[in-house]
Order: structure tokens, then C-alpha cells, then sequence
């Protein structure tokens, strides 16, 4: 059986069971169904089901719920702190209602997660999941030491990379193993290459906001005006002289960016490419612990992952 | 032994646990100590010491710590949503530093309570404390609907009292109970007096922004500035003649409130007797429920708490 149409199915039914919340409260139950109708990739909760398909445990479709509920969360509460005005090619909540009903409906959803992680009943998983989503939290805090910081370094670029990104994938991989009792290598080996593949995936989400196409669903160089240095701009600073260096500068926090000469810029100066290499770096961590998956269909899967990842144009 | 005493000594306790953060990133660090050096009542960690006072658990003071965290997330959220310039007489996080920090840092204390929580390994604790997460949250969102909502009825201006502050006074006793594993009527009986507690709790609060006294540490009137209805302006209203409705639609949400002439005619329509009538339904049932409690030192803490609730006055 093809565990490709397997996993598509079963997002399918995670997707309902978050869809079903049943609170009566419209102003609630209007933000909520607002935010999941927009659906997202839902790439974290694949890969949670693809680490617990080894067992098929009953609350299987729940714990996927409940990493896609604490993703999302963090997505809502991103959204404010970036003052983004679009999310999954619609207007963000903070956008089309306020920077409030955004914090607020963000502390719900995650709550909500809370409740359901606590159903299933498992302390590890629970565990597990507190120390990612504080692990998240500090990512994002970090990243605000890195907005127009021009001294931040490669160390802590890696760490926002991880903190905010890979940490999630890891505890999705994690967790799934724990809910299917599957042995330690395993869990070992898929939380690594899970790990790598968000870092990888955050990677590659900070190329897209360098590129001129808008298939992202929300402005290009976003980072770039809100004056966060990421992984092209930071390679391209190392790598400028005085007077690009000073180019450079003015372009970050700039809300009335040139693209074009932006992108020139950090193109010359191997943002891109650097950026591109790092990718691939990660890349080739994430295959190197999936070939270390004994189950044939899971090594494929974050196989796939891996390539979804890399080739990711949206 | 005069469990004031007692419980004064813990709650300095439980303030040393909670500063005991050992994050080493600066920005986090930073920020926490700023949040917590500033101290605060503690009435819910007091509660909880109280209803877990029966049979001294280990992790006793690891649980009021837990609840102060959750306390203290949802108050830098508040904040934020409110716009609040301060908070216990020092600045605001997101005065003193933005928004952003205001949302994550919130989420980096709600998720280190999280934590604590996980380690203290009681699952009844835990779906206590994620069920009133959640219902704090809806609490603050219902609350939105209040704002410029002169049509809002008694019902929800309850409902909030109790999500956005009696669930919390509630979880603080019932986990405190179930930690010191108590019996079923202690549990039932010290909760329903601690969630009557908060609601009085509260509604002192919304009466003390209706005080032209500024020993709360934050302006008067900064509900009906935000355009806020709690209690004092739904019964002054309710109570309007035309003419009067007229005065109070206009005064919601003015930020440049005529103190004097809010303040009278808020008196002059019974706003401020009507809420205190209410606040004394609220301390009998406290009262009432303490009653029940046959532990003599919990029964006459409760009481206590009860007075300082309906005494209050910052």
C-alpha cells in the first residue's frame, strides 16, 4: 500500500477532528473556523502520523491534531508580533480583526491543545511537547534580538532556525514514536532527521522571502522590511564591502524596498548561494537519519519530506 | 500556629522558585525578572497554598508557582490587549519594550508553567489546569464583545467575571485539593468558595476603575476609556433615561473622559450601588462554601481572603 494516499487520507480526518470544536460562543467559534478553513500544508502533523504508523495507536489522529493546534498557535501569535497582514493567501486575525482577538484566539488554540495532549494521557508525550513549546517561545524571542542586528552571528541564526522551526518537527517525529512504543533508535533516528528537516524547511521559507515570485502567499522581503536579518542577508553582509555593507543597511527595515536592486545585491554577494548550500546541508542531515529508519515506509516518507522541503516553492 | 505566618513564608517561597529561571539568553532573561521583580499580591498562589495546606505534598510549592506563571501570562497578554501603559505601578511590557514581546513572553511563562506542571505528574492536575487555560482564554475573548456593547446582557458580564478570573481562583483551590489529595466535599466545597472569591475579585476590580483614587497603579476610568462595560456602567445604564443613555454612549470609549461628570452620573443611576450589592452576593456564597470546610485554619483563611476581596482597595 502506498503510504502516500494512506497519510493523505488520514490528514484528511485530522483535519476534521480539529474542525470539530464545539464551542458556542460565536465570536470563538467564528475565529476558529476562520483560521482552520485556510487549511496549510499541515506538513508537521504528516509527519507525526508517519513516526506513529509503526503501531496504530487509538489516539493516533488526535496527538496529529494536537502538533497542528500548537503550530497554528504559534502561526496566529507570529502573525501579531510580525504585524503580518496575510496568512495561508488570506487576511491574518490580526488583519481582519485586531492584534487582540490575535493574541487572544492564539491562547486558545493553544489551550485547546493542552486539553487534548493531556486526553491522551501520555507524560512523556506531555513532556515532550511543554519543553518544545517553550523551546518555540525562546526562538521567538531570540528573533527579535535579530531584527536590525547587523553583529548577530551564524550560532544564533542557527539556533532561531532551530527554536522556532525545528524544534516542532522534532517533537512531532518525537512524540509520534512515543505514542506508537517504538524502540530507542528509532525514536532516535527519526527525531534527528525530523529535527534537521524543520531547520532545512526554515531555511527554505527564508529563500522564499528573497525571491521575487509571490507564490508564498505573502510579500516578498518581508523579512528584509521588518529589519530581520536572516540566513541570505547575513551571508551576504559577511561577504560585502564598507560601501556594500552600507547598501546593505539602508535596504534593512526599509518598508519601500527596491527588489530589484535588493536582489542583485544579495545575489552578488552569495546570500543566495550560501543560504542555498546551508539548505542542503540540512538537506543531507535529514537523509542521513532517515537511511538509519529501519521501516522501509517511514524511511521513504522522510525521504519525500526531505525533498518537499528543498523543493519548496511555496 | 497562625497559618497567616505560615503562608506569608511560603509565598516567599514560592516567589524565590519562580525567580529561580535559568534561561541564559538575555532578551528572556531580561525580560522575566523585569515581569516577576515587580511581585504582586500572589492571591491565587495563596489560595492554592491554603487548599493544598491539609497534607504537605513535595511539590506544594512547585504547584503555586504553576498558578502564579499562569496568572501572570494571562496579565502580560491582558496587557497587550488592553494597550495597558502599566501593570503592579512599573511600565508595561509592551510599554517598556513592544507588543511582540508582550505576546512572547507571555507564551514563554505560560509554557514554563506547562513544565513545572508536566514534572509535578498528577494527570487530574493537569486537565484541571489545561480546561482553565482554555476557559480563561474564551473569558478574554467573549470579553472583546463587550467593548462599545451596550447591549450586552448580565449573563455575559457574569460569564466573563467567572472565565476570565473566578476559573482561575477555582483551578488554584481544586488543584491545591487534589495535590493534597482531600476529600470529594473539601474539594467541592473550597473550590465553589474560590470561584466565588475571584468573581468578587473581580468585580472589586471593576468597581476600582470606576474610583477617581489611583492606588490600583493604573488610571481610573481605563475601562470606559477602552470602551469597556463591566458592571458599574451595565447597571447605570440599564437604569437610564434617554436623555442619560445618551451621556453614557457618549463617555464609553472617550478617551478624554470628564472624570467628575462620569463619576456623578454613574453614582446618580446606581452603577456603583447596584455593583457593590452584587459584590456582597458574591462574598456570602464565598462565605457560605468556607463554611463547609471543616479544616479550621483553611475555613478561616477563606474567610480572610474573602475580606481582603470585598475591602480592597488596589
Amino acid at each position: 500500500m502506498d503510504i502516500n494516499t494512506d497519510i493523505t487520507k488520514e490528514l484528511k480526518l485530522v483535519d476534521s477532528f480539529i474542525k470539530k470544536d464545539l464551542i458556542k460562543e460565536k465570536t470563538i467559534s467564528g475565529l476558529y473556523r476562520y483560521i482552520f478553513n485556510s487549511g496549510g500544508k499541515k506538513i508537521r502533523a504528516r509527519l507525526n502520523l508517519v513516526s506513529s504508523s509503526a503501531n496504530k495507536h487509538k489516539d493516533r489522529f488526535k496527538l496529529a491534531s494536537v502538533i497542528e493546534l500548537l503550530h497554528t498557535a504559534t502561526l496566529v501569535h507570529d502573525d501579531v508580533v510580525d504585524n503580518s497582514p496575510t496568512r495561508r493567501g488570506i487576511k491574518s486575525v490580526n488583519n481582519l480583526w485586531t492584534n487582540s482577538h490575535g493574541v487572544l484566539i492564539g491562547d486558545y488554540i493553544y489551550s485547546k491543545a493542552f486539553i487534548l495532549m493531556v486526553e491522551i494521557g501520555n507524560m512523556n508525550i506531555l513532556k515532550e511537547l511543554a519543553a518544545a513549546t517553550n523551546d518555540i517561545s525562546q526562538g521567538e524571542l531570540i528573533q527579535l534580538d535579530a531584527i536590525e542586528n547587523l553583529n548577530i552571528s551564524l550560532n544564533k541564526l542557527k539556533k532561531i532556525s532551530y527554536f522556532k522551526t525545528g524544534r516542532l518537527f522534532e517533537a512531532a517525529a518525537r512524540t509520534g514514536a512515543m505514542l506508537s512504543k517504538s524502540n530507542k533508535s528509532y525514536l532516535e533516528n527519526i527525531s534527528e532527521s525530523a529535527k534537521n528537516l524543520g531547520i532545512l524547511f526554515q531555511i527554505r521559507d527564508d529563500l522564499l522571502d528573497y525571491s521575487i515570485d509571490l507564490k508564498t502567499g505573502k510579500p516578498s522581503y518581508q523579512d528584509l522590511r521588518e529589519g530581520k536579518v536572516t540566513y541570505p542577508f547575513f551571508f551576504a553582509y559577511k561577504n560585502a564591502n564598507k560601501k556594500e555593507q552600507k547598501q546593505l543597511k539602508d535596504l534593512l527595515g526599509n518598508k519601500k524596498v527596491n527588489q530589484t536592486a535588493a536582489n542583485k545585491l544579495i545575489i552578488k554577494l552569495g546570500g543566495i548561494n550560501k543560504t542555498n548550500k546551508l539548505a542542503k546541508s540540512y538537506f543531507d542531515e535529514t537523509i542521513k537519519y532517515a537511511n538509519k529508519i529501519k521501516k522501509l515506509s517511514v524511511k521513504q516518507e522522510m525521504i519525500e519530506l526531505a525533498n518537499i522541503a528543498i523543493n519548496r516553492d511555496k
